[in-house]
């Protein structure tokens, strides 16, 4: 961990929190932290800050917190994953939230298999805790937004449609998001393609496993998603995703 | 496996082979392959080519094979790794063989524990089935050359010194090898730093979690290694080792 994320109530009027459970032994054995140590913390979707550590004492830590950094901005990737199997999700979710994505949308598509979507790995409670280590790895606050979606038609369709509110565009205070679709078949690059975008919002969609079908890549390309390639090599689906998502950050970084 | 890798030795002079194990099972159970049905084959360090099934039975696959593919071309991003822990060791070598990394140089450093060069994952036997499982995922027969440096100053003053024939650079046809060190403070991104490196090979070095220390860094960029960053975020070391030879990958395609 190199912030400590705490939610918003874990904070008392004084700026007092304490903590028991995975951070406090976190704290007390790994960063070997003393009374008086201080500490980067972070509020989930909020600022960063310092504490200063007031006493660790066999599983309970005391932090007296100080809130004065910004809140982090919203990464600028949103990303468009067709499900992948729940051993490959539960792989992602921390790397995801540790390399930026604003809003992580899950769909079905062609070659997803439909029990995909009764995994314990798209349970809040389950994606929540892995989210929030990604972002103490990463030293964000951001907690990505997801959402899941079983009918591939209407998210692309209806939901994406331009104006529809559903992306985080607003919040963003950019004024449009490009939009690219990982197609191994592609001609174009990433970073080519995205050369024109620079510090727009992308939303980035990634296939399942064994591709799109026509129809599915059809209906992208048609709402506005360009065939982008990062070459002919077949990745497993969770290695493409970390490296399109981070080759995505640095082409729009655009440098 | 989207691609069938075999050992020189298992196809005899009239081009038979006859599998059994992982991969027949493979065969039989995941591509349902029945005689006369055509896979993509590769020999180990050799062509590619295709194989038409002649019989499958409880186990063994008999292929008749034809090589009259090229050989593929060798990845042209070398690294330079401090050794990480075990686990995520475990984790890299087939996502490092599948991204295309022709020779993994495995490096002390002073946040490197020292019992790690003990662990399993670093005896052949144990990482070139999971080399050659990454192989199989990119469809490449490249098999990437690992070597394992308990000296850090020796690797990089002696073994990679120019002219030394450490490297594959002879092999690759190209004229020199572009160095950089991933570093989060550096200025410089490894796409604006590699953009006169076209069509050179790239040496990456990539540090321990905590980071290179200052000798490490100096004596690094002392030897030509150009630090570069993919910007502030703070990533485990798989995600962050992916991401940076995909990015390096993507910055030397000139794209």
């Amino acid at each position: 961990m190199n912030l400590i994320l705490l939610e918003p109530g874990e904070i008392d009027a004084s700026g007092l929190a304490v903590l028991t459970g995975a951070r406090a032994r976190h704290i007390e054995r790994v960063l070997h932290a003393v009374s008086g140590s201080q500490l980067r913390i972070g509020v989930v979707d909020g600022p960063r800050g310092v504490a200063a550590v007031e006493s660790v004492d066999s599983g309970t830590v005391a932090l007296r917190c100080r809130l004065d950094g910004e809140r982090p901005p919203l990464p600028p990737v949103d990303l468009l994953l067709a499900l992948p199997r729940p051993k490959v999700m539960r792989r992602l979710w921390a790397q995801l939230a540790a390399l930026g994505v604003g809003h992580i949308m899950l769909t079905n598509a062609d070659k997803v298999e439909r029990d995909y979507f009764d995994a314990h790995t798209l349970l809040p409670e389950h994606y929540r805790p892995l989210l929030i280590e990604g972002l103490q790895q990463a030293r964000d606050t951001r907690l990505p937004r997801v959402t899941i979606h079983r009918q591939f038609r209407v998210l692309v369709e209806d939901l994406l449609a331009v104006g529809s509110g559903f992306s985080r565009i607003a919040e963003s205070g950019v004024s449009r998001i490009a939009r690219v679709v990982a197609d191994p078949s592609a001609a174009a690059s990433i970073q080519e393609t995205l050369r024109p975008h620079r510090d727009e919002r992308v939303l980035l969609a990634v296939g399942p496993e064994g591709g799109w079908n026509t129809f599915e890549l059809d209906l992208l390309n048609t709402h506005g998603f360009e065939s982008v390639s990062m070459g002919t090599r077949t990745l497993r689906s969770d290695t493409a995703c970390v490296a399109l998502i981070a080759i995505t950050h640095s082409a729009i970084r655009g440098t």
